[in-house]
């Protein structure tokens, strides 16, 4: 059976929303079932209409949605809820489903702040459902290769990672224009304390700490509201230290012109250096001392069977955002299936971004914040 | 409603077959609902059953799948038949289910041979029904953009078109261990005259017409089996012309080792010059003689209509091979939407490769064999 | 009649002093008549017969040489000196030329120290004669372009700039093994109070102000000795304010293993943002919020004419780093030439890296050094 | 000693005068002491005094200049000529240079047709002096380690070569604008039969020839003139047979509108692939079937003597075509000492274009357009 999934947001010409749809149809085994796409009542029966669900599917608030659902017949009703709202609702919504029975798929940030982060985390834990977090660029079947490599000792002990992450769409006011996404990412009331770092820096931070293996210990940071008026950062530089004594550098801007979305990470150990570049994410480079830098390729024969397991062609067929995506999203299905049949995680199911990064996430936002107040130059992060 | 497709062929492990249910299910719009995935009984319940699909719409042999699938009611049944099986049952498989009513998806190269082809356009011609062929290459937004900038006129009038399709999987005498893929792409009574040539030739050839908007008129071929011992091409290297004097060269190759699936194209105009390959297939080169070179990228804002309905995120998240797959498999639905409402077909629905390419693709592959064969250079192509 | 060069420092088995030597012969204006290249007399003289120099004009001390060349008629004498020594040897074989009344090239850093900086300014103001400083980088042509684009506000008002210069090559312990170059940039006696931000930071530095057009104005800084047992940095990250109000970073490393001498500098402003790598240096990247990224090629006709003056063969013929020192020597000997016909500087001579930059390079590293050192955010940067 | 250089052509305003003159100068072991730059007097003295030479040194014809110079001290007459003439000049240049005892340095082609060749090679053999041609690509140590990795085997056995040589500076009618380049390029009777394969195409099959350490023994040939009103080739493609079985194809062009001077290579063996490009020459790809694909770069620790001795600076610091064409040079002067000396070739000089490769090149080019003339495929080669 495949498995059901309930979507609460991502109505008519949202973004995210229908990235996580066509990430979820992908690999044929999820099954979109009911959604409270919007709470206008019309709205939301066209994009339920447009998406192919019953009309009796089709709700206009979550609350409801997860009543309803929940009293539907076991084969019928959705298994997860995934959460595409903006970052203020993610919160009351994942702690309704969780609440309702109901497992969570979130986008990310999880949470608006870190105080709901640390109190969803207390849900999670008691209800014993599982919780997924959207932090896609992991998903890649390259960046899951780097990881591993890292972690087999391949590079030595990492001495060095600088993680960047420009983008340009907010190089003008695209708040004062008709662009719904520019307006809430820069508004405090939906977006939170932050909008760069809470956006995309917080994806930059969890890759560094994906493939390096080491927690982040202690920022200095400097966030910008480069484009005058901004009330939220726009872009933003921060020195790191490891845990295990690592330096590093993380960049993000929102106002890098010219830029799309040019994630980027570079991990250097004593023994040899990789580079990774989401643009361009079928791609690996490992660099050596004394012999060839190695360019590593998506499907590749030799790469990890993790690598292997989440990738759908042959190397030379380009894989993208869109898989990826999926690739989480079959981990956390994985994860449900394993759970209702009490079995074991595999290799892939085990690798999902869970509500441990959801807490960490969170904490790198809110601290990078109050680091980049502040006169002093370090700034610790606690050890989630 | 969703359309409902079948499948024949793409049973467990099959390559393409996998390819081609990933591409219908991105965008939910298609459902598989039925499929004849093997002639063995327990290989095609597994199959199907991996698949979700209820018991009674697997099928072991594709002609009991058309009888029962008519039989069913209108709104049930499948609409079209997708086809992945070796090239030699492309065309029984197609003639019987447009013959049974369905339209049709079909793997390239179209059929077994032209003679095939051109009964099979009689057939579509006949029945009226619509028929699809995966050039899936020319899925690719800026291959879409590629076409239409040269159509407007943007490189002037065209003089050269380089077009070149490496790939190194058949270096090494893959058919002599495990590869069925290799097996039966060599096997000249499951693969017909040409193995490199029909294979990834046939995609060069069409993408070379599809961006230049110009047919190839005459050849000059040498096609090579390359690893000794076979029978037929491994390799090949064409000199082309256009219909409008334009020359060009098409290179194919399956013993290129070390390449993956170096699909790419330059074209060269009076005024301009366009590059585009399909391992970093979100980026287009227009090239001046007079200003700088310009780098256009999958999603950006200054791109057509027509590229943007096939674009799926914003630019800077990589869309790859299944994402142009999925847009041929979204015009061809187009197309059956219109035929049903008998409405005129929209921008994207138009854009589809037909019985026209398939009829060309076979044509291709048949003349090039026959060019190489001969000690003359020039071999003139019928005009399909 | 070609300028005559003399040298001190450089001999066998040297890297600059070869790379100086070539810089300054590939136009065919520059003459190497003189040398001091080794106080053991052997060694010089094996240098100076390797270099075709007549044996008289072969010294084993700067201050012999200064004297005898001053007594040489004055259309034999070297007309300036290339100083290539370590860095502890600057200032004082540079006051002795220009005491001596010969124009120097220096190699950088220009001194141990700011103090001997500041000191050399006096002297080459007092003396009123040319120095040159070899920031070779700033020496490319399509830099050049990038600094005139910026200057005539292409991409407006700037807002951001992120320089780098990763290199490997002091990845381990090279000081312990047979490297001289590693021994003495990592001695606190030759190399000064940095070895990272000494050798390249400054260079980084340097090319940030050159290229944006604005001084840098604040830092936070945190060097670092990755490699253990280290007393000079060999890796450092620094965020930075300019006097505009426009942030950046700049990080250098000499352990980013694996990383040749990757100097690449990002540049972003109002309207549009520029990117340039020094390992392929004939590329600079225009981006634009709304059209194509654009590409241009050192010797393209689109160039400006201090690109173009800078350039020697016509597009598509790669120039190296070689070219880009000998545009460096090109202005300065136009400078020579210049004072002594007592006509005005050409656009070419005029941009050559002179005292000024000298000084605000050894500020910048000194600084670099204080701001590591503290525990507040921000250290600003004396107006030099 | 400097070798001593003398200079027929190259005049004012001349490009691959001024290209050889650099080339010569860079490693400051030749001389320039002579020239006939034009057969203007007042033109010829300009150039003269522009480069720096004696009054007494200019001459206004090469005859008179052989003369005088052979007249001269040994010590103080150039040991060999440099030509940089127009294609019909370059044979009896050489010859006169031969006869007058002096050694000789052609720019390419070598002559003016086949028969001249032919000629000068037995006046080379009979003099006894050193002939070398500047096919400068051959220069680049990354190609002369790509030429040493095929020949220890690296590849295995030779299967298939494609080069190609697109450049665009010619799509349009540049002989009618005041381009003198374009203007003697394309007239017959300067350039010879041939202006694509003569001045770009002659290049491309020199440089498979070097690289796969086989001859090409057959073409198959489509040369065009693809602008209309041209009386010799603009665009050519070449199917390609080589003495050990392999194919090829070779592609120039000089009206592919917007590409530079793009020659690449690349090599496909039974055991590995290679590829070069020379607009990023200091990168060479080597491509296996079971392991990443590796990017050497030049001045690493791990190449072969001959491209270290090649190698000016460090890796990461770009050597570009001036540095390849001065390699040429220096392997030139290497045989001139040589022979002076009487001792054997050490492994760089004995790596120099030579009379053979004169006789190959015009053997190519009179073939190429010879078989382009035929209805026949295939035209064999001579075997020079």
């Amino acid at each position: 059976m495949k498995i059901r999934m309930g979507m609460v947001g991502g109505g008519e010409g949202a973004f995210i929303g229908a990235v996580h749809r066509m990430a979820a149809a992908l690999d044929g085994e999820i099954e979109l079932v009911c959604g409270a796409f919007s709470s206008n009542a019309e709205r939301a029966r066209r994009s339920g209409s447009a998406l192919h669900l019953a009309a009796d599917r089709v709700y206009t608030d979550y609350k409801s949605m997860m009543k309803a659902e929940a009293a539907l017949p076991a084969t019928q009703r959705m298994q997860f809820v995934a959460i595409v709202t903006p970052n203020h609702l993610h919160f009351p919504v994942a702690e309704a489903a969780l609440r309702g029975g109901f497992h969570v798929m979130s986008d990310k940030p999880a949470t608006f702040n870190l105080d709901q982060a640390l109190k969803l985390r207390a849900i999670v834990s008691e209800t014993g459902l599982r919780y997924g977090l959207s932090h896609a660029y992991t998903g890649y079947p390259l960046v899951k290769e780097a990881r591993l490599r890292v972690a087999a000792g391949d590079l030595g002990a990492i001495r060095k990672v600088v993680v960047e992450y420009p983008q340009g769409w907010l190089a003008d006011r695209q708040e004062d224009a008709d662009n719904k996404q520019a307006a809430w990412r820069l508004d405090p009331t939906q977006a939170g304390i932050s909008s760069c770092m809470g956006d995309i820096g917080v994806h930059a931070a969890n890759l560094a700490e994906y493939i390096s293996g080491h927690y982040i210990s202690a920022i200095c940071a400097d966030l910008s509201a480069l484009v005058e008026g901004r009330n939220l950062d726009d872009d933003g530089s921060i020195l790191l230290k490891f845990e295990n004594g690592a330096k590093g550098v993380l960049m993000a801007s929102q106002v890098s012109v010219g830029e799309e979305n040019a994630l980027k990470i570079r991990v250097y150990g004593e023994k040899g250096g990789l580079e990774w570049s989401q643009q361009e994410p079928n791609t690996l480079w490992l660099k050596w001392p004394d012999r060839p830098t190695e360019m590593l390729r998506t499907g590749a024969d030799y790469l990890s069977s993790l690598a292997a397991v989440n990738t759908r062609t042959p190397s030379g067929h380009p894989e993208g955002y869109l898989e990826a995506f999926a690739n989480i999203y079959m981990a956390f299905i994985g994860q449900i299936r394993a759970a209702e049949n009490g079995t074991a995680l595999d290799e892939r199911s085990a690798d999902c971004p869970s509500i441990k990064e959801a807490v960490r996430g969170m904490s790198f936002i809110e601290n990078a914040v109050a680091a980049s107040a502040s006169n002093m130059k370090w700034h610790k992060l606690p050890n989630y």
